[in-house]
């Protein structure tokens, strides 16, 4: 990973007097010239009335400030008249995220001074967010570019989900993940409690869920206050997520009473849809929920709970003679209709409680209150469907961070389609996204490097105008906010290099470029080529390799450089990015050597032998396109159907990791014969 | 850091059939032929007796060994008669370390089965990190090779120091160092949780103590139950260290009661000798105490408290009348005899609460009762006097992780010196030893990298028998047992490299390697040439580099070996080792003029700029060498009057780091002269 840093840093991100990596961009950003200078002296005021809240918010970011340029500041509040940050906002009141706070502010750069002003704290904490991101190395000092930013997000739903279900992730792990989203403007934790493989939070009332249904890894309730303390500090709503029917195995452990079936029910040690389900027809199921929901509001604040819903076979419904009367009682003909029933009692339990209910696809049924949140995973069509029949929406589907999506997909789908033919009105019930971490194929060592930095394009997606649309910058970008990041404590790059060296026993630079030209297979792909379970070791190769790793797009620009400059015939240009590209083929094949050789005493490095003959392939390949594209000569067409060959063949998929060089190599080779024709 | 370890794997370790890397080592090690593979059908079996503490560590065992393989393994412990892993444990009633705890166990391997035998749980707990430390990587398989292992520790008191104190080290951290401490085998935490700048725990009776004295960084009743138990589940034994009279400003603020001087008080922003103590004539001070001591004991179960009792000026006792008077009135002569008459009536409150003392140096005076243990920190002829008088005794100076010791240094001090004349008995009575990482001058992103791996080669010296010596086979282990606590996630490795990917904006490459040339300033020569405080921020390129590299060791190295084959003539060998060093010069030079060019536009690079024109030099001065060794060409005298002279301008100190790779260039430039009289 450290070589891969080293190549993004030099070709791509020339210094500019501003260089504008803003993630998320702005709605709004004009520059002017000159800059406050991060010194000593810089002294950061509060008004008068500011509340606690303001104030820890203003020491982190002294103290990110510190940390970022090694100075020491001041950490008083008033206004001494010395250079400054002064932090204004009208409204103390609001202390707590909830949908619909306002989230805007604005920023003024001049020289010596900023001002950063909101309505609410939240605002500004987003403004101190782009104030550090702001902050560039000068020759000699550290400096805020003069701007004028007027800011607020397009999408009041800008989510995250985790899923300590599958694997548990240790609270030290999901508060990096609220500052990393704090640091990109999100503001929802959607926090997915309960599956099939453990139920991960502590209930006094029903202490059988926990101690029965976790393994023993589960929040205690100190620890949930604690992550909806930090989340709040940083503008993030939590908004928890109790999966039923389905996916409620652990439920079924300590309170069998609550089952469609007899049981006993244990611990689920694969993945997968489980027939375990609640019983629907009992009032009893009801209490249960009702007085459970009722703990669950004193942890959690915010307005909504989600109640999953998803991926409810109805088989264990359909094999209780006692449930089958009930549907035949109640004229229903699909357990569809029997969810849907359930679902109208929990809503109720839950109004009864001050909640709102979020839920998944499946709980779009006829009838359902419009007061409920469709969270879409089936595909945009059913989310513009729901906008349409008058249900407020969150897009999910593009946003699976356990899929093979890359950044610029991601960043690509847009929450509202240009095709869509919605109203205003209708439009403005889609109230945003959530990307989701689902916990299968990651732990605590590996969640992060699937989830950041690509994360940080889906919360431009939410934030930003739709305009703003540029892959390549947001790749430019991108590349920055991991950085960032990885100042903020994220794992993202320190853990898959742990892992490498882990693997090679010390010895990693083969692998963390071979790293550079892979990715996991698809979530999917995984599942057939290795039977993971909850159980599985997450230590492979496979495991810290990432998705679209920076290194794809940096790759592919020095391909489309290169071949541009042989093009155009712009001789200096075309020989800097030719002996780049040489060195880089050169590297692999290199490391592709040194890795067969390690290979031959590490098992888990044999377990990629066939990738590493293929990388090999690949850098020759690439070396002999450019030969001949240096040479203009033609190439013959054995040569061209064996490199086609060889491209389709790596594109298959094997070892559990995919390519992601080839579109680029297939660029070159192409060119071999247009070269050899000019 | 990359670049080093990759280094440091090639030219050392090569693969034997028993590459012995155990670190400590064991008292009696014998190797048979044979091993026990690591596979998919492996079964840990404990008695049928065993307790949660060792099948909780089990499981932790089992757990490590998945990760470390990336096999799924079995969790459960009755014995089927597959090929397994038996730990068998006389005596199951003791649950908690403590001193004098039976902690030997063996370990007998043969193909096909492991046995592990403890009379308690806590060798049982050494027995398995024995094991794990056992495992090889093997061509198709990892494999523990057959042993038959008799061990227990030459010393029962192996500690280390952490100093939340002046820069507060959050839970996660103490955790991890706990587990890094059980890796090598150490069994005490001495944590040191009062300062001036800082009072780190909750006190229920006493509440101002951290609300006014921690600046809100204090680890709560809650957190110090969690951080005892992890200890003790890894037989680790939490020895809390409340400092008195001195070093306690924290106390004052908010009971000014208890001061010699009326105050206010305010939390310490400067480090060093402070004059504030408590008052020790009266009676209320102590009720105070032992009110203190008493809900303590509810926390601490072991049975030993640190009172600290260093550095204690005596000042404002001086400054106060009513001390002076009662100074007087008692015939005391000296502060210090005030300071016995205070220690002995704390003991007499430690012994009601069923509590031994330990403090440092300095409560060694006249009376002081024989059952107090004291912990050497003014030299080690002092400890030994102190055992002369009948005491017990722990030796700490030659191992404080501030200052610039290397691992070989520590490894060489004996807490029993050969030269000693001490009766067996009187042997005895020295316990062992700490580590100590005082706080000054790190924080919790860089501690681990000061105390790891060099605190691993203290363990040994604790551990081992006083025979096993050899400083060039410690530093082979140690950088193996650096990678282990790598694996651990100990933050040692990673954090430097995320700190030089922040410094360099992620083009680290360059730094890294100069991080392997140089070490920070010693401990007192950093507050000479930095004032540094608690408040300073601690993210400088000092801040990353560590005392005594591994690559420190790996250069001088290459430079005897390569010395050694151009002296015996060795024309492969030779060819080789010279190779290799002009690859590392080379690498210097071009990593130094990389630096340099990002020093014009990086302010702390900047500041490192002199450094990186001498280790440009100091690349010149060892090509220079090698090319008049290689041609036996006499140099001149005026070269090599300059190259000393350059060896000697770079060993000053400037700019906060040291050179640490000056004598084997001096060596270079010495054999110029030999080479060409040969």
């Amino acid at each position: 990973m450290a070589l891969m840093a080293a190549v993004l840093a030099l070709p791509i991100f020339a210094q500019h007097s501003f260089d504008n990596s803003l993630m998320p961009q702005p709605a709004n950003l004009s520059t002017e010239t000159g800059a406050l200078i991060i010194a000593r002296r810089l002294r950061v005021s509060l008004d008068s009335a500011h509340d606690p809240l303001l104030e820890r918010a203003a020491h982190r970011m002294i103290f990110r400030l510190e940390r970022q340029t090694s100075l020491q500041l001041d950490h008083a509040f008033d206004d001494d008249g010395r250079p400054s940050i002064r932090i204004r906002v009208a409204d103390h009141e609001i202390q707590r995220p909830a949908e619909g706070v306002d989230e805007s502010y604005t920023l003024d750069v001049h020289d010596g001074a900023a001002t950063l002003r909101a309505s609410t704290d939240f605002g500004a904490l987003h403004g101190m967010e782009t104030l550090l991101q702001l902050v560039q190395q000068e020759p000699q000092d550290y400096a805020v570019p003069a701007v004028h930013i007027e800011d607020a997000p397009r999408f009041p739903w800008r989510g995250l989900l985790l899923d300590p279900g599958r694997h548990f992730l240790p609270v030290s792990n999901v508060l990096r993940t609220l500052d990393a989203m704090a640091a990109v403007k999100m503001n929802v934790l959607h926090w997915h409690l309960t599956e099939d493989q453990g139920f991960r939070i502590e209930s006094k009332r029903f202490p059988k869920l926990q101690e029965l249904g976790s393994d023993g890894q589960y929040y205690t309730q100190d620890e949930v206050r604690q992550v909806v303390a930090y989340a709040a500090d940083r503008g993030i709503r939590v908004v928890p997520e109790f999966d039923m029917p389905g996916h409620s195995t652990t439920w079924l452990i300590g309170y069998p009473e609550l089952a469609s079936k007899p049981g006993p029910y244990h611990v689920e040690r694969t993945n997968g849809i489980k027939d375990a389900a609640m019983d629907p027809t009992r009032e009893s199921t009801y209490r249960f929920l009702d007085s459970f929901i009722e703990e669950m509001t004193c942890l959690f604040p915010d307005e909504y709970i989600h109640i999953g819903g998803d991926e409810s076979s109805g088989k264990d419904w359909l094999g209780n003679p006692q449930i089958v009367r009930f549907m035949q009682k109640h004229n229903m003909n699909k357990t569809s209709e029997l969810q849907a029933y359930f679902n109208a009692i929990v809503q109720r339990v839950l109004v009864k409680h001050h909640r709102r209910m979020v839920g998944w696809d499946e709980i779009l049924q006829p009838d359902l209150s419009s007061d409920v949140v469709v969270q879409n995973w089936h595909g945009i069509e059913f989310l513009v469907d729901a906008a349409r029949q008058g249900h407020r929406g969150i897009l999910s589907k593009p946003f699976y961070l356990d899929h093979n999506y890359s950044a610029s997909d991601m960043y690509a789908a847009d929450p509202i389609p240009s095709t869509d033919k919605l109203t205003p009105a209708q439009e403005k019930l889609i109230l945003g996204g959530e990307a989701c971490m689902w916990g299968e194929q990651v732990d605590s060592s590996t969640a992060d490097s699937r989830i950041w930095p690509r994360t940080a394009s889906v919360a431009e997606r939410l934030w930003s105008p739709a305009s703003i649309r540029d892959p390549q910058d947001m790749y430019r970008r991108l590349a920055v906010m991991s950085r960032r990041l990885d100042g903020l404590g994220v794992t993202h790059v320190s853990n898959p290099e742990r892992g490498f060296r882990q693997i090679t026993e010390g010895n990693a630079s083969a692998l963390e470029l071979f790293a550079s030209v892979v990715q996991p297979v698809d979530m999917g792909q995984r599942s057939k080529e290795q039977h993971t379970s909850p159980l599985t070791p997450m230590t492979n190769v496979v495991d810290f390799t990432v998705f679209d790793p920076l290194s794809r797009e940096v790759f592919a620009q020095q391909v489309a450089v290169y071949l541009q400059s042989s093009r155009v015939l712009d001789g200096r240009q075309h020989a800097a990015a030719r002996a780049l590209l040489e060195q880089t083929f050169n590297s692999w094949s290199a490391a592709a050597s040194q890795l067969s050789v390690q290979s031959a005493t590490n098992r888990r490095l044999a377990s990629i032998a066939a990738r590493q003959n293929q990388w090999l392939e690949l850098a020759t390949l690439g070396l002999q396109s450019m030969a001949l594209i240096e040479s203009r000569q033609s190439p013959s067409d054995a040569w061209i159907i064996s490199q086609q060959a060889l491209i389709k063949s790596c594109a298959q998929s094997q070892e559990l990791v995919d390519f992601v060089v080839l579109a680029p190599l297939g660029d070159l080779v192409k060119a071999t014969s247009r070269a050899s024709a000019n």
